[in-house]
């Protein structure tokens, strides 16, 4: 299988940095370039000595980052920037023929006008928007395979979706009133040097930030909307707790026909297993956990794993379904090589396992 | 003022050192028995080095728990036994004159049957249950005043209770379809060698647990249908995550009255900050937070305060209720010491400052 | 007893929160102002929601620091500020009349040109070095009751000091060849804004630093030799390991008398216990353990005491002592309120018990 | 390369579950059976679902060990067992024609008498103890090539081995007077349901133990004695620190002859660098800092690699060491597959990396 070039830029970020990692053991991508303004002309391994035993690694420098050089080293490009700035390098990279697969928020949202209002300025390059896929393979596995430019979802995004996809889809649950409740590790708040993110600040703390509304709300909800065919709205609330890596989702959902009752419950029940069996059945990346097994992030830290259960309440007839995921392989540098194992014909858990 | 003569009976589990901290330095109390099968004829100082520089600590031996020989020493008893096992010490000493103040969910729920639906077995000593009073001072701080024996809450329901009481006793918000999710440090499981709570099983994972119907649920229950006036069926899902204390629940709830405008919201607002401020306005542990600010558990833990914000959402219509406490402090010893408080005509905050 | 006024410059740091913590529990001290350049104008339980239910903190509000004002408000100030800065707070206050407990860096060493070598600048008022007094209690007591300018510890310095001062002034171990471990939590490198001090950079991780020549080696090395009578060159390496707060010190130590063989090992043991006895039997904040106890920061965390075990080994002929202490505490605003309370005769534990 | 067939007995330890996890990743081996008393009958995803999306993993079933059987499964099998039971197993395994890999202390020391000194039982199997070769490839490679029986080196044995043993063979550092101050990750206490090693005891909680004749002290000073042709005798403390996984070791030797001048100095400095390149210099797993870089256990974790840096102190004259590994893959599994693939003729790094 033809090797391809690639380069991430900005490179040095934790999503950066598990792109990296992902790719140096890749067996089919050769890391040709990464970019950080903060580190340009260190050594990789100068800055991540955990790189430095990987042959690959020896010979990469970070360099500032420049669409002209980047496009004449790889043919594929990662963005791993803020929102706002990875537009303005995806423009020239796409223009000068890299396929660009971007993990910032930049063209996950198809409205420049929806990008808008949840992220406060104008959209930098509305007209990429209509030809970005959304890097999501469990449900745009064809689209992302002839995409030039991928738009991965954001980390909350992942482990919203998945689980609720199919059930909207199927008609199983209502499209109204739908709850996640979510957990994240503290490197989805980024490398960034603010207090808040201080280990002093985080340990033995857990917090609620971001409500009522999160900017992945507008990713969330579109896709939701698309799944079920009619608007959708979420309630969602994003809590910072004292782990590394790891978003447990605790979604809550209202079956679409009434069921409190045994006998209806088993049928429910039924349905739901064959539904999720359906969607996930054969996905090398979706684990439906059995019998009594609920989703822990320790279970799928390090890997591109989604872990997903499911309990029928019958004392409130309401379903409650938890997934458990790497905020930084499934919920992005996972997710992204798994897109780029689909543009370029490669296995697709290639390097992810 | 007059000192009370204490005795804590299972006083090396959690709960138990917990109450040891916060009765060694209160200035009414003397700590003059603590009982350990585990320890016992062991000093407190060599079980809890951390309490040998307590001049009141040097006496303190463990001894065996025997209801005789307790209420020759103290007045008032308190019980940080599993529950089953409380029930068992509370019927002598009660008969032999002491006021027993038990920290287990043996009295805490008023009906036999309930008990023995979420407890497995038969309510142990089930002629108490009517003289039992529920220690949730802002709520029953008159009854606490005069009563002989205390059922103090456990620490996800005074989590879920203090920010939901006002709101239903109101009529503010419907008592259909509450939700509560709660995400409780690893000491709220206690002192048990169980594989489960070892350290490395712990740390970097999160993951729910015991849902849809955890036991708390018959007593969070029938304190919310009180104070509903109807039956209210609580969604409940707990979460352990790896901090030592702490406990923070985000409630979901709807309004009684449909308001999604901006002048409804408005005045919704009002409603509830009214509401919360004549309920705990003048509350010595609840704190209402107030502009920006979120519950965050480093701000309580190791204090009796309880922390409380709100969020209508205005795409949602819900209100969303955020609470953070120390689930061994407000959730367990610090509570059972203002119900001593008050039983004594003690300043409500003694020893909890 | 009178009432003192306090003030605090830089309260909004680790070591000068903690100060306030102290200080708002204490019996005899009021504090009338607290500063911070970054939070001026806001009030103490905005920037700290903890404190928001004492009710001594209700009218705080942070200002600019201004040595004039404080001088009004204030008889004796905390300077809770980096070096350099705090001398130059130091010098106006002290002129007006305050007296100083100052927690950096500029009073500890009595020779200006080792505050150079290790400070790396000239020292900003060297005429005050000789009238500062070193404010580590268990050695300085008497000074310290008669001083107008205390130079406290720092956090590693104390916890090696304690357990090997009283040694080397008995001459029963040499002065020579002296090592110290040291382990610390990460609110010793101060609330700042810098990447190496973020959650995931911390968590999971564990790193020596800032070895051969670390800063506190001026002021440790200034006290070991006093009590030796001798110089003392000392190794030492800190780390970093995730915990939000605490020390433990291991020190290597050879006894001044070869002794390997069972009847001089007890001799030695005996005079070692005697000796430690002697130094700190009466101490409030020394535990000395016996047994098989070890020193475990858990046991000291948020108190002002440090816990001190030490073994002879048959096997090497060296003798290992062991400490841990709070590094909040005891390293520093626990340490300068000890220093406070013997200043104006207090009771020398109030408001650390 | 011919697939090798590998069995796992104690399959459910850490050490055991580590291995599983090396070998399902394994290019050249099949994990054909694990054994665990406690889960027999299990499938391996059912007790670690985070296997459970190996493919291989899905036949697995957890067994009681039986060597008849596990011979008739395996050419080689691993021992990740208590000491004592170990060579229970490895007797009738070798004799029934496999290879072991006992990853206990069982075959780590030659003499029987120091293991009954430091284990306080008779050896279970002295016969074996002359054809055991100690697995630590970077010194026995020649030797583990050729072997039927390994002996893998405890965690911190290596941790503080791979730094020291150049040093002594060089003649660089004296035999005597050396020091090795080592901090562990919860995982090296093993999986066991016991009080000390449960969350809350551990986090936030640094804490020494096992001081000063831990067990690891047996093989240690063997290796360090014949590599330096003379007795050595080492002060060893292990400290107990809250991270899952790493051991962070620092060591205090002596340089054998005197330098403390600069420009002996820089001799000596360029001896020792020279002395670890020619040690380690094409080493796959041993990493030697350069700069300014110091070891963290965060760039090891999840890695077979060892960091070694090191300082001269021309205070003290001293050399201070310092090394960072994953106890549980260079200190234990990692290890153990590094010298499966030398026993094996596979590539060196398989599986690894």
């Amino acid at each position: 299988m033809k090797t391809k070039q690639i380069a991430i830029v900005g490179a040095s970020g934790y999503s950066g940095e598990e792109l990296v990692r992902l790719l140096l053991s890749h067996p089919h991508a050769e890391l040709s370039a990464v970019t950080s303004r903060q580190y340009a002309g260190q050594t990789l391994a100068q800055v991540f000595p955990k790189f430095a035993h990987h042959a690959r690694a020896r010979g990469l420098h970070f360099s500032e980052p420049n669409a002209e050089l980047l496009a004449k080293r790889a043919e594929i490009v990662f963005l791993a920037l803020p929102h706002g700035v990875a537009a303005e390098f995806a423009t020239p990279l796409l223009r000068l023929g890299c396929q660009v697969i971007d993990l910032s928020a930049d063209f996950r949202v198809k409205s420049a006008a929806v990008y808008k209002e949840f992220y406060a300025h104008d959209h930098p390059a509305p007209e990429l928007l209509s030809q970005a896929v959304y890097g999501l393979p469990e449900v745009y596995r064809a689209e992302i395979k002839r995409a030039s430019l991928i738009a991965c979802p954001g980390c909350y995004p992942t482990s919203i979706l998945l689980p609720t996809l199919p059930l909207l889809r199927a008609g199983l649950v209502k499209p109204t009133g739908i709850i996640a409740d979510s957990l994240s590790g503290v490197s989805g708040a980024g490398r960034k040097a603010e207090l808040d993110y201080l280990f002093v600040e985080c340990n033995e703390s857990v917090r609620p930030y971001g409500l009522p509304k999160h900017r992945h709300l507008s990713e969330i909800e579109q896709e939701l909307s698309l799944a079920a065919g009619t608007p959708v709205i979420l309630q969602f609330t994003p809590h910072l707790i004292p782990v590394n890596r790891g978003i447990l989702t605790t979604l809550y959902l209202a079956p679409a026909q009434d069921w409190v009752a045994a006998r209806a419950m088993d049928e429910l029940g039924g349905k739901m297993a064959a539904c999720y069996q359906a969607a996930y059945g054969v996905e090398p990346f979706v684990r439906l956990l059995e019998g009594k097994a609920l989703p822990d992030t320790k279970n799928v830290v390090g890997t591109n794993v989604i872990e997903i259960a499911w309990r029928l309440d019958p004392r409130t007839g309401r379903l409650v379904v938890m997934s458990a995921e790497d905020n930084l392989v499934k919920g992005a540098g996972g997710q992204a090589v798994q897109c780029l194992n689909l543009m370029c014909g490669f296995p697709e858990t290639a390097g992810l396992v």
